[in-house]
């Protein structure tokens, strides 16, 4: 098996485990977050930058890769990682959620997924066997079986007949998965019904994927109905296997999701919101752009010992927003991210430590929920 | 004195002079070429990145401060130097060059210039005692005089009256000039007449400035009018001070600058074309954007040890600039300035090893210009 999830330590009171996940590109620990990449870029950073905030894995989107430049353009470069010089983990996701969202420009058969490029209105095709023969091309370490993300709200049909067709998409993926270095992960939906999630849960489980995703989470719904889903499926995936929460990444709903046993987490909101010019701070948001921030001489925070926090104030940071610099741009990514990257570590320190629950009491008083 | 040249070694064929400057943030070595960082700075790259390629003065643009953030906001961060959190030399231009860019948004009188900012619209003014005054508050190692950039072609005439008011208003600068930290530079301009250069020089030298720059070059006139000009200008210069030529940046025209016995020169040229999608090489420009590229997978330039070149291909930064990345252009912006800085120490070391002739001959014989 390409990918290994090593437990280390279980919380005493919750479901949060730290632990690590052995990839053929190195070792991560978990809990991780995951930053985004979508065009084999995480945003103005550079891979040297990524090492040195400690990212371990960072995610690529098929959907827009395949658009551009191409899968087999990518191969020829002798795969992702050494099309974009970047030698640790890299997960990609299956393109599904991205030719969903398109709307009136796809449509949906039981083949697969025929739509229309936002690039250039072309006529493409996804289905279950492409999105695999597109990852395996790639080469990530983890590659995403190829699904419908079932939309918030949604009929219990809708739902039902979606989540059936991507149990037997999964099975279409793995069917054509060869690529021996390279793990095929499974993808639980079922939208807000326990039943649906339980039926495609056992059904995954069945195909025995070396990991599983919840997908279909944070797409709309009260964060509480997303808490309760997760505490109902999370117990559902064997434990000696990676779990991922696709697509969430604020500080609260990641310590929620590691309390319940997750152990990846992927999201562009801190990269994005860092291109906005809000910061992700222990205490909450700061929208550094704000005019009272303009003769403020301090970091960012002043506790977070990142290369834009030990060398940048608030101040110049601003102008550089306020004057569409590049520069501005990437000093809030990496204090973002690493902000991000580092609240994962604490909290699985806190985890090996045997006091999470500690960790998440003192979290919930300090920082203010957006 | 704040800034001091010494003389290394002269060419014993041609004007060219290797030497050091001493600054008040260190010694950089001449003749050298100052990236530009417009708004505090320079686009795209974080100042480890110019400290890694070896930059050891940048220049930044008054007109450009004073607007956005205002000089009295850097004054209270302690100056540009802190303001960027860059240690090395800065030069800061008059924002002379900028206003009368300005055409109908500016007039001129014997007192300033009154203009509307490009920004906003509001009025504003700068004056040789206003322009003095805000690069004193900003604090760069050289400043300049504020001064008429004549444009080209320019009657006779209009170059004398414009001359001539460039010297009284050199003069009204050195008056109001205290800060014993900074060196204020005097520009000769005389447009394309000779006498015009002469006097220009001669008045200025009068002063007695500590560095002396040739403005009104490089702004349209044919290239072997300005290497005219030049040659006839520098030796109007006293030898024992730092001499620069404003605004002067592709690879033909340092060389010739070089050999006309230029120290110092600043342009946007490498990091503009940088983010339109064009590499610097020793043999010409390479639009990496091409299509021609899509598929090539070596670096930029292969005798190239610069961060991108050492990381990435052609196929990969291509990839970036068509899907407009951000790391693509800072990639770019790496090479470019890199090779321009390498290129200028090479040149440098021909001079100090009297084989800059050669140098210059084998430049143009492999050098492809545009």
């Amino acid at each position: 098996m390409s990918v290994r999830y090593e437990l280390e330590r279980r919380c005493s009171q919750t479901g949060a485990r730290a632990g690590k996940i052995h990839t053929p590109h190195g070792t991560f620990d978990t809990p991780i977050f995951m930053p985004v990449g979508t065009q084999a870029t995480v945003k103005t950073m550079s891979p040297d930058e990524l090492k040195e905030m400690g990212a371990g894995i960072i995610l690529s989107n098929t959907y827009h890769l395949f658009l551009r430049p191409g899968h087999e353009l990518i191969a020829q470069a002798g795969g992702l990682h050494k099309f974009m010089n970047w030698d640790r983990g890299i997960l990609t996701d299956s393109g599904g959620f991205q030719v969903f969202s398109l709307g009136d420009l796809r449509k949906i058969t039981e083949e697969g997924v025929a739509f229309r490029s936002h690039i250039d209105g072309s006529k493409q095709f996804l289905s279950p066997e492409k999105a695999t023969e597109v990852q395996m091309a790639l080469g990530a370490d983890i590659a995403m079986a190829f699904d419908e993300c079932v939309p918030y709200p949604a009929e219990y049909s809708y739902a039902q007949d979606s989540t059936d067709r991507t149990t037997r998409w999964a099975k279409r993926c793995k069917d054509v998965h060869t690529r021996k270095d390279q793990a095929l992960f499974g993808i639980v939906q079922g939208g807000m019904y326990k039943e649906l999630r339980k039926k495609s849960a056992a059904e995954l489980i069945e195909l025995n994927f070396p990991g599983y995703a919840l997908g279909g989470l944070s797409v709309g719904e009260p964060k509480q109905l997303m808490y309760e889903i997760m505490d109902y499926s999370v117990p559902l995936l064997p434990a000696d296997k990676p779990r991922y929460l696709m697509g969430v990444g604020t500080p609260d709903c990641l310590v929620e999701g590691v309390m319940y046993g997750i152990d990846m987490f992927d999201c562009v909101f801190p990269t994005r919101v860092a291109r906005n010019g809000t910061a992700m701070t222990s205490y909450g948001r700061l929208v550094v752009k704000n005019a009272e921030f303009a003769k403020d001489f301090r970091a960012i925070d002043e506790t977070c010992n990142c290369y834009t926090c030990r060398n940048f104030t608030r101040a110049y940071i601003r102008h550089l927003l306020k004057t569409d610099e590049i520069l501005g741009l990437r000093l809030m990514t990496i204090h973002n991210l690493h902000f991000l990257i580092d609240f994962m570590r604490k909290m699985r320190q806190s985890i090996i430590e045997d006091r999470f629950v500690e960790f998440r009491r003192d979290f919930q008083n300090q920082y203010e929920i957006h």
